[in-house]
């Protein structure tokens, strides 16, 4: 294939996705959820092949690490518990048409703020193969229609997955295009689909920063952003001690390699000795290593001390950076500084300070007394999520179904003229 | 001034934005409002010199149209106005904190979806000197930090307009980089300043068609689109013709200059003998041009075949297109491959026609019996309007103070970790 088909092949899609979208968007809810529960018996259905499709991925990928097989590997609970996901966004109320405000005004015109679809939305991820299952059912319950660019390292799975959602579309009588993967592999492919503003909407990457960040740079449609999350927990002076060290090993020791993970505890010094001895050694009993500023270190003898970097770095790991602060402003600033804006959060008994801390920290989401970890759309009660958005405008925090949708205007009247 | 120098002040303007706005999200409703009312009081004691500055720029414009005057032109009325709208959005309500929605999880973690500010918004606009208050005063209410960058032909103006701003912005106690020119006068330095993505969280261009293509190419940041307006009413078979009669009309000639003007009329074939004759009449009478399809032009001595051209321009003048059309579905299928996606419009007395196309017409705003000049934040009750938004995501339609903010989330808990 030269070149000059391949890009009329990224070309075709996203056309073909737009006409698509034109059915898509107007396709009844009942139509919707027929698509989503038959591709989740199509999922329970072919639990053996679909594993299968999966070894072949694991085998080809070479000096895999556990965190990479943990994200790659498809077992079969882990497919019924895909499939059921699908039929919990089946259930859930199609957010196409909901009416965000209504109005009438003194000319008797009647005005609604109404939510549409997005249109067609790019999605490009890596590894975890369930994210293609995931993202289609979003987005068709959505009214969207979506291309979806998954990493080379889960090809097999995410064919045998596609052929599934194309199978699912076709059956519901839904148009086989409002799903695709992007067919051409290249690299570039991406640049050039991010650019085709008269047919895409939007643009969600998941992934590694550098992709994120080369997608932001070519893109003419708008970019989600899902960054990384340099996630940090302060414990002000007025926390309760058992609160504060119980969600700070959660925070840290729970899933360490997701984004809502924290790298770095912020304790202030008033606090730092009756806290910091048994937290050090409650955080050592989950293998953490500990990179501590010298207060830090004083406490623990398994402290190495940390640089400039550690302040700096997601380790999306059992290591943990650690530092005693002057005040809640130096608390503030630190995480002003250092924050990803993903979620960010304090330990307090004080409201007081709780309400600053929440005017003070602009990440997508802050939390009082809770663990980060709870930032994700399923604990949040929004079902499955399509990412977590660290982006300025449209939202911010996990996205769920009524994220994929934008509110326009419908307006009613019965010959009404501007004068 | 040498272009590294020039360079590194668009930086720095950038900078300053950015640490404004850590002040101005922060600050009150009382702060913000001082700031308001102290810039209408400024705008009203200084309407001479305001004037005097204004006839520099009419004096230093070679060839000045009627249309440009008008745009450009601030006389004592105007500025009166102005200032009115200002106080406007004094009295309007903070949108900052607002709760969206709320809700509690089985484990007691409380959850709200809250508005927040976006960040720093640039906004590039042209002629209109009105603009960079309007701008100034929704983005200092909703808590953002902005720069502006007004066309050249407005220079002065704008200058004089800025000096007031800054002098609120101080008498309020608020940083006087919330709200900026960007001094780089270069045309380069937009595309410099839409690169800033460490900095600048959303661009709004408004203006030419060329100008929004020039940005969206460059933008590392989201664009707010305000496109331009190629808008279309429909008349329907079961129209009322004298209503369909009057919106017409109304839509063409209000104010032909504006983006929500319609520029072709699509009439249903088995009306138009009842309502042709007499709505070209009508349209002759106001001087407006008429280039219609061949059975349009049976009607009228005065109508000019229309090219394929006239149903993609945006004549923003009393010029119309008018087409014949065999069916609903035709008209429709001419409204999606022509309209800008701003307003379209159905005159029609069947309800489930209404509906219908309320579907199928995915504009921003879609009326049924009303002109299309209502489509404006003032006629919908929304007070000011910062443009209307033709963008994908975040909103569609007139843009007020509330969509100046985005929804993040909080959530409040009492020790929860996650299993």
């Amino acid at each position: 294939m030269n070149s000059e088909q391949e890009e009329s092949s990224v070309l075709t899609q996203a056309e073909q996705a737009r006409q698509a979208f034109q059915a898509i968007r107007r396709a009844t809810t009942e139509q919707k959820n027929n698509f989503l529960n038959k591709l989740a018996d199509l999922l329970e259905e072919n639990i053996d092949t679909i594993i299968s499709e999966n070894k072949r991925d694991l085998e080809s990928t070479n000096e895999i690490t556990k965190a990479m097989l943990r994200r790659l590997e498809l077992t079969k609970t882990g497919i019924q518990s895909i499939a059921r996901g699908v039929r919990d966004i089946a259930k859930a109320e199609d957010p196409v048409g909901s009416i965000i405000k209504a109005w009438v005004r003194p000319n008797g015109l009647r005005i609604k703020r109404v939510r549409v679809p997005i249109g067609v939305i790019a999605v490009i991820f890596e590894s975890r193969p369930n994210v293609i299952i995931d993202v289609a059912a979003l987005c068709i319950k959505s009214g969207n229609a979506v291309i979806v660019r998954g990493g080379k390292e889960a090809m097999y799975s995410n064919n045998i997955l596609a052929r599934y959602i194309t199978q699912a579309l076709r059956d519901a009588g839904l148009p086989e295009n409002a799903a695709q993967q992007l067919q051409d592999r290249r690299y570039e492919a991406i640049s050039e689909l991010v650019q085709l503003e008269d047919y895409l909407d939007l643009v969600i990457p998941r992934g590694r920063e550098s992709l994120i960040k080369a997608v932001s740079e070519k893109a003419r449609v708008p970019v989600m952003k899902h960054m990384r999350g340099l996630c940090h927990l302060y414990i002000d002076k007025d926390a309760d001690i058992d609160k504060a060290i119980k969600i700070a090993v959660n925070a840290k020791t729970s899933n360490p390699s997701t984004c809502n993970t924290i790298e770095t505890i912020l304790v202030h010094k008033d606090i730092a000795d009756s806290s910091l001895p048994k937290l050090l050694s409650l955080l050592r009993e989950k293998k953490v290593e500990i990179r501590g500023c010298s207060q830090t270190c004083t406490y623990s003898s398994a402290c190495v001390a940390a640089t400039e970097t550690d302040w700096a770095t997601e380790y999306l790991d059992l290591i943990i950076s650690i530092k005693v602060v002057e005040s809640y402003e130096a608390g503030v600033k630190h995480i002003q500084k250092y924050s990803s804006g993903l979620t960010d959060s304090i330990v307090t008994e004080n409201i007081q300070t709780a309400e600053e801390f929440i005017k003070d920290i602009n990440s997508a989401t802050v939390l009082v007394n809770a663990s980060n970890r709870f930032t994700d759309g399923g604990e949040f009660g929004l079902g499955a999520e399509i990412g977590i958005s660290t982006s300025s405008i449209h939202m911010r925090g996990p996205m769920g179904l009524e994220d994929l949708t934008v509110p326009r205007y419908v307006v009613m009247g019965s010959g009404q003229i501007r004068e």
